[in-house]
């Protein structure tokens, strides 16, 4: 997991804020730290729940892989993987983007037009800004969110 | 979503719980409802957020997908689909199992012997008993555990 990825970039090698970056080999990959340190907390990645009420668009496989793809790029994340399923004709849609900075899930119930969003990203990325793609695509009555800084040192 | 696929099984004609069973064709399937009722609540699913802290075996992704694979089958959910990316020779490692009833996800950082998993489970899963199976794959000196019900409605 790299904390200091460059926005839009994937590295294994992080040249900021490691303890021994002059060293090489596995010494130096031993010492490697990637969590963040953000407003006085130092924690692994910050995970939003997603909660979209009265929202549509939410049986379509394809529009919805293209815009958590969107969401991803939009908070600065880069994306390794994506794979979506779709139950029935009419039904719900399941799906994650993986990617170097952890993941988007989603997971939607058409016939009660709620849908289910997770983003977790560490390193530079902002979760955040994957909101108003998420708005826009789904256009919900209401967003419920509720954020976790996930292993959270102090 | 299927909220009430039996365990272990797929299906995406459900039994119980439907309006209007008898009928057929679009009309019943837009009258689905797949939330689940359980001690007085209504909600969409049981989403898990777990910390594992001193933990093991957290840069071996072959180890990763097996665990998270047993975890998945413990809880009496099914596997759709599961992808893990290993970052570095000795890096952390981001991954998730796609499952019938939403997902499990985890991202570690093996650097701090810590790792974040996520477990969503909607219908008759119980995602509380993928823990033990975390436990012992794992070997966490200390398990942080925090429980959302996803899409409540009362």
């Amino acid at each position: 997991m790299n904390a200091l990825t460059p926005l839009g970039m994937v590295s294994d090698f992080p040249s900021e804020n490691q303890t021994n970056e002059h060293l090489l080999g596995e010494a130096a990959e031993d010492q490697k730290d990637y969590f963040v340190e953000r407003d006085g907390m130092k924690f692994a990645g910050m995970h939003l729940l997603v909660d979209l009420w009265g929202a549509s668009n939410l049986g379509d496989p394809a529009h919805i892989d293209a815009a958590l793809c969107e969401a991803a790029i939009t908070a600065g994340a880069t994306i390794l993987h994506s794979h979506f399923h779709h139950f029935s004709p009419n039904g719900g849609v399941s799906g994650v983007v993986v990617l170097a900075e952890s993941h988007i899930s989603i997971h939607t119930w058409p016939e009660r037009n709620f849908a289910a969003v997770d983003i977790f990203m560490c390193g530079a990325c902002d979760p955040h800004l994957a909101i108003p793609v998420l708005r826009r695509a789904f256009l919900p009555e209401r967003v419920q969110l509720d954020e976790q800084r996930r292993g959270r040192v102090y």
